[in-house]
């Protein structure tokens, strides 16, 4: 190779989305259409638990690379909600896993109601959370000692992100990648999925749409 | 049952998305979410040429009901795009199959450069449309008596929805619900997925970011 050709570069994180059943598909398909977009950046893989496809609350199913019981590495790990998150939290083999590998992992990123899951692991002790809130009630009955904000698209608080309902996933995503690589990149990428970024992370017209109390 | 509790209603919408590889994720995977929130309307089916999981072009793959070979009915039949609609256009078994059933289809709606199979297919002759105005020249060279539009978020032309990029078959999915329903109901799903509804579809924000010509 001359020296006028400069190597391409391998991708530089690994991006890994946690499914379960009931999983809602937007909060992950949303989050890893804007990665995707990058493959000279991230490199994206599914896990779930037995490893094979898992269906979504609207149906189609979503094949998952690796089972929980697999070793892989990642750098940033999706955790979207659902309604299955009402089961997913009462799994000990999903939450185990999820406490063991959260240490093993740069960035965690919940999405709409997979706050529950990272505040029932006590990943968000003492931390900013937020939430999908319509669900606000719920998911913040669990964990301890965790200032959750009523109103907000995301919240960033150190190496965890947590998002409001479905379509926030996308636009926390476009953040992280803002600040993984830089905030131009991150606009192109909602330009070209002609996707309207909610660019403040306090911005959150849905808030006052549902009770929050 | 008494008659005070009426039967539940069957869905009344059957939807079905077409997948090829490398088909964009998001494409399929928002306007899904959008029918797959309201299940009491709308019955989704994914259908693929050979029925089995199928690789979308961000890597994730979802699993195919049907192949093109089972018979199988649908209300709606939607068409995505992705980098692997080059392929797809010169794949007969997929074009016939799509000239064949868009006869037996109520509504047939495209997804950004889906558009070029709906064009190759002769479905969009003498009728106004729209794509994904960064492939607009490549997919405006399939078809011919078309009424192309270079800035619109979606265009409905009888039975017949194009959409601009990605993430505009969210808003033509809306545009769906709200003719098939009514607004009210296309609003709350939209609210329910914290989605900020484009429900203009002469409004055309990212076609001035791309070169159209």
């Amino acid at each position: 190779m001359s020296e006028n050709q400069p190597e391409p570069l391998a991708p530089q994180f690994t991006v890994t989305a946690l499914l379960y059943d009931e999983f809602d598909l937007l909060e992950v398909a949303g989050p890893l259409e804007m990665f995707g977009l990058l493959p000279e950046y991230f490199t994206i893989q599914l896990v779930s638990q037995h490893g094979k496809p898992v269906c979504s609350k609207q149906g189609p199913q979503l094949v998952a690379d690796y089972s929980v019981y697999h070793t892989f590495q990642t750098d940033i790990l999706l955790v979207p909600g659902g309604p299955g998150a009402q089961d997913a939290i009462r799994n000990t083999v999903i939450m185990n896993w999820l406490q063991q590998h959260s240490s093993k992992t740069d960035y965690i990123c919940s999405i709409c109601t997979g706050a529950a899951l990272l505040a029932h692991a006590g990943l968000l002790k003492e931390k900013a959370a937020t939430t999908n809130k319509k669900r606000y009630r719920w998911v913040t009955g669990f964990g301890s000692e965790i200032n959750w904000y009523p109103v907000a698209r995301w919240v960033k608080d150190g190496r965890i992100y947590t998002s409001s309902g479905i379509s926030a996933g996308i636009d926390v995503s476009l953040a992280i990648i803002s600040q993984l690589l830089n905030e131009d990149i991150a606009r192109k990428t909602a330009i070209e999925a002609e996707y309207i970024w909610v660019n403040d992370p306090t911005e959150d017209p849905f808030a006052p749409l549902h009770i929050v109390q």
